[in-house]
Parts: structure tokens; sequence; C-alpha cells
């Protein structure tokens, strides 16, 4: 194979070591887990979609990568783009397949999404995201709203990830609060008061003066929406205190009350009714989602999503849904990059069987050939080495144990393990190292509460 | 969202349903069990290379797509474009991180790979492959080739598909014979070998006499050659009995009996030295691999690969390289698609929690939250229906069993299975389903030997 000069790795395009990738697959292998748990249906869709309908999606800002044939002239206008996120990919999906699905659908999908933004600490180009959402045909009970917050609160903490907070609004509340307020358009509004965590109130308020164009009263009035705050449905009657009244805003106060209610039974805390969390440049019409993990505010919410009316309007009939997304590069490029998150070796080989001499080879693969027929993944050193060699190299690679075949007729084969240095005698179709040993572990270091370490 | 008026397929780029897709993810879930068991490790990479790197590699014929942002001008060049493969990404990688990468590096990578061909049956645009390479950094001993056919004989039989056969050549065999018959371009005999399985040796007779120039009794020498097959290392001495003499020759010879050595201990028939195996098109330079599966000759070979001497020539020095390549999209759309694979059931749920009434909803909620606790998939279900509703929505989604919680204090729960009807008193802390229920089955309707069945 020819190879070229220059070998360099491409900005925004995120590649980890195989151990990196160990890491990576356990957290996905939880989602996954957790997701069908719940009763989630797998779902993948493919890479690209019509340009067309990605141009046509709500955000057009996502920058779109194009994808033709390379065969086609230069001049052939592209017509396929790869998916900036799971959500269009969904509605389309639903669309196409909607009388061989069973609905309320229940479906999680783990993907890659691309996205041409420029570049930065934290912003990758292709990265994974992991989408749950529940799509009704019709009609979609605020039920689905309410279960959504335990979900987010068992995943995070499913993920070896610093305690995490959920934070639950009602787009619903700031819609209403504003046609209280006789202002129809809040978009100018919402832009403002989604900057309260990077820029603090006093700035907001500038910003709802001077770019919304709202008296300073009105701004304090919404200054003080935002910043209502409560660990149960006690902000039903703050916002009450506030003295605007809508029916609308009534709805909203009502649904995220339902929403709060359903959640009780979690610990103290871990979700909160926050009314500065907006979704603003996203679809949501409803329940909005947002989590945040201790000590990494920095990196925004880590897990959002929402209530949407419809997926897709069509002559058959709304499509609406509710759900939430996790930005795993995101996480990953964290905690790994902060050597936060490691795995306890280097490749998935718990034992090295080592080779005595060529001739003996079949003897070795034999014992490894036993062990991985019960579940213990081994492999075979490759070459006759002294086992100084040998033991070297599973201790590079992390592998807890070396395997020694017997020498003679009639002695018992023996197993080290590299930690201890203890050495005992051991039968292939029956040793079974301790539980832990079994596969690489995700190791955590992370100092915070009841999210951190490994399961 | 906005919808577009016209939802259709795209050709070549297949999409499963949620139940097949279990399928899917069931198959490359024991693929990467295998790989893992076998230690070789776990890698993506990321799903553009540079249209310079790709465009360079031996085999052009594979479309390319080329990818760009949409915010770029119409005229700005594509810069990248979407891998075709998984061995030109694998040996980018090993370059870029040579210095970080422990050798032998043994990686397993299933990933999405796209080619802009003309689609037809079994022939996708974008499909899964699963690739097994092993990479040496200098040198790489033929050990590694000789242990590929076990690994492709167990992760074969792992998948629930007709009994397979693994077919091993040597390219060393065809160039050496060439040479012996003083012939040192070999590229026009093996194009036309490569057809033998399509139209038949006298077809290929000719195309060897009219295309490649050679007189009729050494097309005749090249197709006994190519008519040489044997279960062991017979193939030597019917070799040998062509009259043909060569170094090359007589190492290829040795190489790939060295390779059916290592296969003995497998099942008698399971791996054939099968002398018109070539890989024609592939840049192997020794042990060449190919495999077939019982009654479906038609797919061609369903896992292939073989040895390669230099993954990336540099001049940090050569890295030879073996591995294999199973194209798993095509296996699952023939056996998908004819019906001869399922899903024993449509959702990973296996209790369907019935609720009452809305205000026992948090009675319902936490008998699914036990059952989960101890790894139960289990939902409850959205709305207070009547028990034959909600009966009949677990019914088609083939969820086994639906639970009835106690309407009274102190009465018991009771789940009711629903194949069978029975229906007994449960206590959702302890109540276990029969391990098989746990989660959904691949069901194989394959009537073949040692390869079929779900395990």
């Amino acid at each position: 194979m020819r190879s070229v000069a220059r070998i360099t790795p491409l900005s925004g395009f995120p590649e980890w070591l195989p151990h990196e990738r160990l890491v990576e697959q356990e957290l996905l292998g939880r989602i996954r887990r957790l997701a069908e748990l719940y009763g989630f249906v797998p779902l993948e869709t493919r890479a690209v979609e019509p340009l067309e309908y990605l141009t046509h999606q709500g955000e057009t800002s996502k920058e779109i990568y194009a994808v033709r044939r390379l065969a086609d002239t230069d001049t052939t206008p592209s017509e396929l783009g790869l998916h900036f996120d799971l959500t269009v990919p969904l509605a389309r999906y639903v669309q196409e397949h909607r009388g061989k699905l069973l609905f309320p659908f229940k479906r999680y999908q783990i993907q890659k999404v691309w996205r041409g933004e420029r570049p930065q600490e934290g912003r990758y180009r292709e990265f994974y995201q992991a989408d749950l959402d529940v799509v009704g045909d019709g009609d979609l009970p605020l039920h689905f709203d309410a279960e959504m917050p335990a979900l987010m609160h068992e995943l995070l903490g499913a993920l070896p990830l610093p305690r995490a907070t959920v934070l639950v609004s009602n787009r619903k509340i700031l819609d209403g609060f504003g046609r209280g307020l006789r202002r129809d358009d809040t978009t100018a509004v919402i832009r403002a008061l989604d900057k309260l965590d990077k820029i603090g109130p006093p700035a907001v308020h500038d910003l709802l003066c001077d770019d919304a164009g709202l008296d300073p009263k009105e701004a304090d009035q919404w200054l003080a929406l935002a910043a209502v705050r409560s660990p149960d449905t006690g902000f039903v009657d703050e916002v009450a205190a506030l003295g605007v009244a809508d029916d609308l805003l009534d709805q909203g106060l009502q649904e995220l009350a339902a929403v709060m209610a359903a959640s009780a039974a979690l610990p103290t805390g871990s979700v909160i009714a926050d009314l500065h969390i907006a979704r603003g440049l996203d679809y949501y019409t409803g329940t909005v989602y947002e989590s945040t993990i201790a000590g990494h505010a920095d990196l925004g919410s880590v897990c959002s999503g929402g209530r949407y009316d419809d997926l897709a309007s069509s002559a058959a009939g709304a499509l609406p849904g509710v759900g939430i997304s996790i930005g795993v590069s995101r996480l990953l490029g964290r905690f790994l990059g902060g050597d936060m998150l490691g795995a306890s070796r280097m490749t998935p080989t718990c034992v090295l069987v080592a080779l005595v001499a060529d001739d003996t080879r079949a003897q070795s693969a034999g014992i490894a050939r036993a062990l991985r027929a019960r579940g213990i993944a081994a492999e075979v050193f490759h070459q006759p080495l002294r086992f100084g060699k040998q033991i070297r190299h599973a201790d590079r690679r992390g592998i807890p144990y070396v395997w020694f075949p017997a020498l003679d007729e009639g002695a018992a084969d023996s197993v080290r393990d590299l930690r201890s240095g203890d050495q005992v005698d051991a039968d292939a179709t029956t040793w079974t190292p301790p539980r832990d040993d079994l596969r690489p572990r995700v190791i955590a270091h992370i100092d915070s509460g009841p999210g951190s370490g490994s399961p």
C-alpha cells in the first residue's frame, strides 16, 4: 500500500487510542443497556439524508457537510448531506416507516453526527450522540415528559462522571409569561436569558433593555422569573407571586409541576425546576431539560432535550415527541483528556499463555482455547522467547495473568498474577479469575458524589 | 419541524426496522465479544480521510464519496472523503500513532463504510464491515497467518448462519508458479482465474488463451493448479506433480502447509486449501482467505482477507499485517430479507407493568424500577386503559409478561405469561423470568449444519 508523505490529525475529528476506545465502548454500552432496560428499541439510520431535507430543518446554523460521488463531475450538485443530529433523521424515519412502527415509539439511537463548525475545545466536527425519544402517533401523554428526568438521572448516574443535576422547565412558562406581559414575540428575550450563565443578571438586564427593547421594570420581571429555582413544586407559588396572569403560563406551570411531582422519589436536589432553562434555539414547545455535572459548569448542558408538538407535520396527523440527547464525545474529550477516566488495562486480554517452544504451540493454543470457551479472553504469545520477555509483554499491556504450560507430562500448568507475583498450579478447564479481572474496567479519578466510581 | 413532501428510501442505503436492528446489534455484539476473547483491541477511526490519501490507495475503482462543508463555495475542492474500507484508515492510524501503539498490534474495528457504486442486490453504498487485523512493526511471524482460519471458523460459527467453509491459499503459489513457467506478469492470468466460480473452467481456458495470451498447454497447467483443493496438507504433493519448480512457489506451499497444519484441530472440511483463491484485485502478498456459506454460494465470499507485506511503507520501516473482513450488512440483507433471521420480540422489554389508575402510577413505576434494578427490562403502560387493551399492547410487541399491581393493601401482585396464559402471584423484588426471556433472542430459520441455530 502506498503511503502519503504527510499524515496529520484532522482538527475536530477526534480519535482515541485503543484503551481510550475501551472506555468509550463501555460508556456507550451502559447507555445502551439502560435504554433497553427502559424498553427503548434500538434504531440506526443511514449517515446521509437528502440535502434538501437537512437544509429545511429549523436550525439551519448547524453547518452541514455535503456528500457527492467523486465520479460525478465537479459541477454536479450534491444531493446528500451527513446528518448533523439524530432528531432530523428520526423525523424522516418515522414518517417513512410510520405504518410499520408501533406507537408510542420509544427508540434510542447512538451514532456519530457531523457538523462543519469551527473546531475549538470541546467542539468536534464528528462526534457521538446518544438520543432517547418517545414519539406518539396523534398524541403523547404528559406522563412521558414526567418519566424523563428519572431516566436522565439514572443515565448520568450510570456513567463514571461527577454528580449530575437535571434541570427542568417548560417553554409555555416563558411564552405564557410573555403573553401575560402583552409581549407576543419572546425570541429576543429568550436569546438574552440564554446568556445568564455566561454573563450574569446585570449584563442580561442591559441586553433585555437595549436589544429586546424592554423597559427596566419588565426586564426586572423577566429576571425574577428566570431566577426561580426549586427542588420541588414550590416554583408555582413563586411565579404566582410575580403577578403575571395567563392561561398558557398556568398550563406550563401545571405541566412542570406534574413532571416535578413524578421525580419526587429521586434524591433531593437531583432534579431542579429551573425557569431560566429555555433551549432557546431549538424546536421545543413544552417541557425542556438540561443537566450539568458538578465541577464542570463550563461544559454546559451534557444531556438536554424536551418536548416537541410535532416531529413532522403531515396529512396523516401530528407526531409529538419528547426526548433527550447526550453528547458522548464531548464528555469523553473532557474526562479522558483530563486523565479522570481510564481503562484498567490496554487490552481485553485477561491471560497471556506463554509459548515454551515452537513445537509446543499446539499445547499453548489448546490452553487459550479452553480459557476462551469459558469466557476468559486469552492469547498465546507469538514467539518462544524467554519467559522474562513474555512476562514483560503482558506487563506493558496490563494483562493481569501469564499462564505457563506444564513442561513435563503429568506436571501441572501454573498461572501467575503479575500484580502480586503469586503463582499457583492451575487447570485451564476450571481456573477462573476474579470477576473484576475478566474484562478491562473503567477507572474514574473523580472526587464527587454518588455518580462517581465504576460499578 | 417542517416536513418535506417526498420522503423516499435512498437506494443502496439500507435501514432496518427496530426488531431487525436488534438482530444486527446481536450479530455485531457476537463479533465484538469473540474478537475481545482473542485479545483484539477495539478501534474506531473517523469516517473521513483526506481525499488525496484515499485516492492514492491501491484499488482506485472503489467509488469514493467526497465530503465538503456546504458553507464553502461550490468551487472549493473537497479535501475529505468517506472511507471505503477499514484497511486504509488502519494504515493511516498506525502510521499516525505508531509511537503510542504496542506491537504486534491486534485490533478489531466494526464500522460503516461508504462506496458510491451502482446499487444492486447485495451491494450497498453504506454498509457495516467488521475487520480484524494484526499489524507488526518490522516483522510479523507466520504464526499470525496460521491462527486466522480458526478465528474465522469460530467467528462464522458464532453467527446464526448456515455452515461456513474457510478457503485458504497463498499468493506466492500463483506468483511462483508463474515464475516457474517464465511468466513474470500474472495479472491477466489471475484476472481470468478469478472468474472460475462464475464461468467455469472451459470459459476460463478460453480467457487464458485469448486475453492472457497463453498457449493451450500452459492454460491447462494453470487450470490444473487452480483445481487443487485439499482439506489438509495434501496439496503440496498435488502441486509438485504438476512439474513446475520455483523457490517462491516452494515458499508459498510451505507457508500454506503451516497454516493448514495449524488448522488440523478443527472439524474436517471446515478449512480447505483451495488454490484458485487469489483475491486478485487486492494488495495481498502471501496468505489469502475466503469463506463461503452452505447454500449461498451466490453471495460469494462472506469473510475474506490475507497477508500484506507492508501496510504503509515509510522511513520507519515496514508494517506487515494479516487480517480478515466480514461484510456484515450484506449477510444481514440476505438473511433478514429472506426471513431466515429474526428477533424473538419487537422490543427489549420483558415485562409490561399494567397501569390500574392514574393515581396508582407511582405503584406501577415502583414495580418497574424494582425489576430494572435486577436487570429485567420493564416499562409501565402509559394510560389506565382496561387490562385487555394493555395486554394487547404487550402482545403486539411480543413482550412476554404483563405485571398486574395488587389492587388492595396486603394483596399480592401477579404476573401473566402471555404465551401460556399462566398467571401467578409475584414480588417484583424477587421474581425472575427464565434466562431465555430476559432479552430478545435471535431466531434462525436455517436448515444447515453446526453453524446454525442461536446459541
